[in-house]
């Protein structure tokens, strides 16, 4: 039987309308996972008429907090308006009244953690913070459920998405300002992007990423940042030179006994995994004895990617109160086997072919019967012998082996073509 | 109070004395994140007399399985002695006793585990297998526990770290045979390389992603897979000519309501994150609507890694058993903060300087004085104006402002010199 556990988010911006859109979309999903099937019941706004992306139903919200805060029946609540005050204050009232929190709001987290986990603590509830740094990459959870006995003593982030946008623009070649104009056109950084390109954003994660990794209070304070706004072509171009690329790099170390945690541009080896974040993706690497190093990356922003991350401390909370269940059997399904020969994929097909007038024409000719578009063709000679190395576009892989079989049965082809799948496609 | 709780190892290799040793010396650890002391009290070994890496305590290692499926005062049990047989019926045994069961071994959970969970879920207690796949890389409790509203999709992996292995090197030059040879030197490859090497090693580790992934069942018959031992360097020479890499890439894929799960080597786009994965790495790409994609990367093999998996699933049982709590404030320690300057670190200098005789010792010498020493150093000339490019080895930033200052003062050198750190270190 399921039980039917009241949500109320405080903030319906876009984080909130996605955490209550991803609720009623994934309720089934969190019922398989927990029993329970989580509703909201009550968000806080300032403004009941606001357009909302995706509208709360009728008499859900409300201007005002004592119909959470005094609500017995609302069992959990998500903390997703942001901002310090009066934010802190319903997050604490919260929290002595036994409701267990979600937050998302790095600034409060790098600011009074300490107050509000001493009343969760004393009520014997929960405050989950996943979605307060790096929306929906879970280092959080990894950091303290999977990492346990591994002593981290080394975080390294790319922690904000702004900063890293202009930086792999400004590694193309554009410059410091149309960099940043580009991302405030496409929504990746503010009006006043201050916050961002200072490094203050990135400081505030970072202090809440090495209070959980090192077990010790890091507020924001204690962080020292630099930001990008002083980066130069010279200095990009400097890093190209040395096999490297600019990053705004988080660090927080653990040497002995003492803590640092800074932020700065830094030069990253291009042989590191750092280096390979592109746009405005984020990844933090967690550097500990057991381990070596363990990376995740993804998407660090984005209201539907924040609240995945805040759904996840929500069945999290469930999963560990002793009501759920997160650890049974993974399957709930029986899905079919896709038939042989269905999966879509891009292909690399390597042709030896004599070096005749026709071949070409043969040869494209055998992959248009199959439907098999192709979107690269180059010809490499070699003492007289042809190679074709082609690349199609994605088609069923049943298609490619048809026009293989028909490209070997060519008079003018030597051999068994080679097909080799390629992988490009990225999830976003 | 502390609660003991009494561990059985169901074998002790590499990985299980690994796994005493992480619960020895990480038991402080444990005990603040769950409230319990974990403690081996019974380890199945086949010779009770072989040589172990971390030995166990006296009266530990016993021959006898009823010894550990007869003692009453064993809370959980780590499976880390691989095998089917009789491994699987150890496993059920237990868990038909009531003991959770923790296991690291994906032939079995790829062929057997509807009837495990079968039987878990009639006894009412956990079956965790996180270390099961990519070792440390807690991709499992990702899936389950973040991302239980994303719909993923997609999962691509590079999960066999023998033939990345293998596969870096033929991109540096090496013939595939020579490559597994050095594998086999430095013990990423077993004697008898055909599990790795022909993808099976992969295609079970990829039905077991799928099966948590999707909901649905995939076994280890249901994973179509090529190994790597018919490429050649004329396929890596292609795939670097398209600017991408050859990988031994695992793909489960949701196409409708069906289900394709494979392994093969194919190439990878060089801004994929996957084409980044180097050496013995592995890494696994999750794609899903919320979180477009989450990457995961870190080592995938490994006797402390694996022991590292097995550890958090141990924990994570205390965990969401009602007994224990993962979820209060981080911190238990207050550690100081380092003092300014003192943070090691590699950086890059540029200086513009005069182009006069003596320039480059003056520079050299100052970095000297403060004990920085250089590990590289290039001078460009543009124009009549010089512009040193400096690479220092890893020295405290305080040195490094100190030279600064000192090179400021320098005649020939004009304005400040820019310094920015230098990330290369890896964790491994």
């Amino acid at each position: 039987m399921a039980v039917d556990v009241p949500v109320a988010l405080l903030g319906y911006g876009t984080v909130g309308a996605a955490v209550n859109r991803l609720l009623e979309e994934g309720a089934d999903e969190i019922q398989r996972a927990t029993g329970h099937r989580l509703r909201v019941t009550r968000a806080l706004v300032r403004d009941l008429e606001a357009e909302r992306g995706y509208p709360a139903a009728d008499g859900i919200l409300t201007t005002d907090f004592a119909a959470i805060a005094e609500d017995d029946s609302i069992a959990l609540v998500a903390e997703v308006m942001g901002g310090l005050e009066p934010t802190g204050e319903y997050v604490l009232r919260l929290l002595r009244a036994g409701k267990p929190v979600v937050s998302a709001n790095k600034q409060l987290l790098a600011r009074r953690s300490a107050e509000l986990f001493a009343a969760a603590s004393e009520a014997g509830v929960q405050l989950r913070f996943e979605a307060s740094v790096c929306a929906a990459i879970p280092v959080i959870k990894v950091l303290r459920e999977s990492l346990v006995v591994t002593n981290v003593h080394r975080v390294l982030g790319i922690v904000n998405g702004t900063t890293n946008f202009i930086l792999t623009r400004m590694e193309g070649g554009a410059e410091y300002q149309d960099a940043l104009a580009e991302a405030q056109r496409l929504g990746y950084a503010e009006a006043d992007p201050t916050d961002d390109v200072s490094g203050a954003d990135a400081a505030a994660k970072m202090a809440v990423l090495a209070t959980v990794a090192f077990g010790s209070r890091v507020l924001i304070d204690d962080v020292a940042y630099e930001g990008i706004e002083s980066l130069t072509p010279a200095d990009v171009e400097a890093a190209r030179s040395l096999g490297a690329v600019v990053r705004l790099v988080g660090t927080a170390t653990l040497v002995g006994d003492a803590v640092d945690v800074r932020v700065s541009p830094a030069l990253v080896d291009r042989e590191h995994p750092l280096a390979s974040v592109a746009g405005a993706f984020n990844a933090v690497m967690l550097q500990g004895d057991a381990i070596r190093e363990i990376t995740l990356e993804g998407p660090g922003a984005g209201g539907i990617e924040t609240a995945s991350a805040v759904v996840a401390d929500l069945v999290g909370i469930l999963g560990t109160s002793g009501t759920g269940f997160l650890q049974g059997d993974a399957c709930w399904r029986e899905l079919a086997a896709l038939p042989p020969g269905e999966l879509p994929s891009a292909f690399y097909v390597r042709i030896d072919v004599a070096d005749r007038p026709g071949v070409l024409a043969h040869v494209a000719e055998r992959f248009a019967d199959e439907g098999v578009s192709i979107a690269r063709l180059t010809q490499h000679l070699v003492d007289g012998a042809a190679t074709l190395d082609v690349v199609t576009h994605t088609a069923p892989a049943g298609r490619i082996d048809a026009a293989l079989e028909a490209l070997a049965a060519l008079e003018d082809v030597r051999g068994r073509p080679r097909a080799l799948r390629l992988i490009a496609e990225r999830g976003v």
